[in-house]
């Protein structure tokens, strides 16, 4: 077990109707509000009265930016920027999913910094005195609201690249499961794929001794297991939405990365290259890719981790590391078939053409992964088998 | 699933030489500083030194209150309570496993509070601006490091009560498993008892559909399972120490509580009366009551999840609950025994003279635990089959 620091101060708001209570939190903060959201879906649902009413009998101004989507642009949070600096604002809260939080965050960065949001993303400057932001979830799937991560896309340069500060964990997160009951069950099926492949990115990372760690990770696939099919099939289940939503959370708060050098996270950017081109739904992507990267890193060395994986999370019997590790794989994408994700790019009408450039950008800042280091032409050998 | 509240802003710094650290994290919230621990065994490992020179290199005052005994009292509360108002003291480091941070966690709730520290455990005063704390934990057991808990005892009247805030939850804590390096066979099987014993409090609760939150507390017992062995028998296994050490701080930061409604705590309630007035290791005296109380308030309403507990931490196939149910409670009492810990009361020389005594106090606040509601007929009744 590595040495860690581990320190996750979001207070988080769980069940039924807690969005009564964010008032009070906000106003620990401030007293002007960045509302963030995306489509029409905040309103439907009458989350977007119930936050607004919150505001004003709590009587805290606040400005908004709406149409925030998926696959965030960073020209979206350049308007939110410009937003909060013209009207003074304080907090931003954000009403959504991972797309809109991490919109919030980005924006949240920049609005204290002297150069554009774009930089953060490019590596070129650190977060510094970020306004501080809450959010009301309205998906399982991100762990952004749990944690200090956003991933941004650039239409202009076609890439999309992730950004990370500790500073950037929100103070609080409003987690009510009803109101993932309207999410499709395309969309829930793709927040599960997503929830699972947090896990494997931190599961499958050098080093040993971790097994309280490992063990939290199987915990947590095995409620996607569990959950995935239940909320697909009875939306309104919310011992199902409610099982997912934390689950979700815990997957990318850090709880499982503990003790750990670092996690793989090639699979994401792979994934974040093809989504930034194509504007596929992310969890779809990984739902895709997973399997596909899972099947390429397996080796003599690696086969033990995938075993464990098999045993544990899939009660795969089969004494033979190498042969139980395949069986896990399988297993991993019959469960992705069976929530109807995509198991091809050409699913998805997504041609090899920009394969190239892709498998480039992905080592943009050099080799990607930990658990098997990859360089372009892994990655193009990946997206390949992807096809 | 309850809905809950999660809030854990704990920082904690895992692994070696992490107290090197400390320096930076008092200055955060103070610079004159309460230092509190137990006996030699701080000084002998090496530890004290260590701290004393951080905190000379970061430039901090520091006062000293030693001598802490286990289940400590709180006439050492009150003698740190007059050392921190006499010396304008604004942060408290304790160093040491669950009676010392307890008291200092006592100490730190009384020093800005008018009246005595020992209300606070007798529930006459609400913990208002405590000073803030810091620990550095040298044995696997008690989980205080991460939470807002204190227990403290009364000599005088014989009493031992729990008192909890979350504005009590330490600012940092120094998880260095090389500290828990000497901790002898005897206190490394009570402190992971604790940590099991901290695992059913929450796990054997009212409320269902937390599947989550239960894995999560089957993955720490797991983890009790596999390293509490391994430690006894090699007591510097990094290892065995280092996932014994963040299992205990897991199984009571309020994780495996979160979506119920209460944990059950009867089993600590009863331990703690035999211990006020016997002065028992606090994990020894569980390991002889908690099977005890598993076995007193199985019935066919409870039989599932003591079921669940057998079938998915001790492999125990058994498809017929209540079976399955009776052979988990006598793995937990056969894997105690593998631990050379107590079994019996009578195993540690304690009588049956002051039972009724013991079921009365237990019940001071009315009757006791979750799971099945108890009165003082039936503590007498566990304390008698404990005998």
């Amino acid at each position: 077990m590595q040495n860690f620091n581990f320190h996750v101060p979001t207070k988080i708001l769980f069940g039924r109707e807690k969005v009564n209570e964010i008032g009070k939190e906000i106003k620990k903060y401030g007293s002007r509000v960045l509302l963030t959201y995306g489509g029409g879906s905040v309103k439907k649902i009458g989350l977007y009265d119930q936050v607004v009413n919150q505001l004003k009998e709590n009587g805290i101004s606040f400005f908004e930016l709406s149409g925030i989507k998926p696959n965030p642009r960073v020209t979206s949070v350049r308007d939110g920027v410009e937003i909060c600096r013209e009207n003074a604002i304080d907090f931003i809260l954000a009403i959504g999913g991972g797309s809109v939080i991490d919109a919030s965050k980005a924006i949240a960065a920049a609005v204290n910094y002297d150069g554009d949001a774009w930089d953060f993303p490019m590596q070129k400057a650190k977060v510094k005195d970020p306004l501080p932001l809450g959010t009301v979830l309205t998906l399982a799937a991100t762990g952004s609201e749990m944690n200090g991560n956003a991933v941004i896309s650039n239409e202009e340069t076609q890439e999309k690249r992730g950004m990370a500060s500790n500073a950037l964990r929100p103070k609080f997160s409003v987690l009510d499961p009803t109101y993932t009951f309207s999410v499709n069950k395309y969309h829930t099926a793709a927040g599960t794929v997503d929830i699972m492949s947090h896990i494997f990115e931190n599961y499958f990372a050098p080093g040993n001794g971790t097994f309280v760690q490992d063990a939290i990770a199987e915990s947590i696939m095995k409620t996607c297991l569990k959950y995935g099919p239940i909320a697909l099939e009875e939306p309104e289940n919310y011992e199902a939405r409610a099982n997912l939503l934390w689950a979700g959370s815990l997957a990318l708060n850090g709880l499982t990365l503990t003790g750990k050098m670092m996690g793989d996270w090639a699979t994401h950017g792979i994934e974040h290259e093809v989504s930034a081109i194509y504007d596929l739904t992310h969890g779809a992507g990984l739902a895709i890719i997973h399997p596909v990267w899972m099947q390429y890193v397996l080796t003599e060395k690696t086969a033990p981790k995938f075993a464990q994986m098999a045993r544990n999370v899939w009660n795969i019997e089969e004494p033979e590391d190498m042969k139980a590790a395949e069986d896990g794989i399988k297993a991993v994408r019959a469960f992705f078939n069976s929530l109807e994700m995509p198991a091809r790019l050409s699913d998805v009408d997504i041609p090899g053409d920009h394969f190239d450039a892709m498998a480039e950008k992905a080592c943009y800042f050099g080799k990607i992964g930990s658990f098997k280091r990859l360089d372009p032409k892994d990655v193009y050998a990946i997206l390949d088998k992807a096809l």
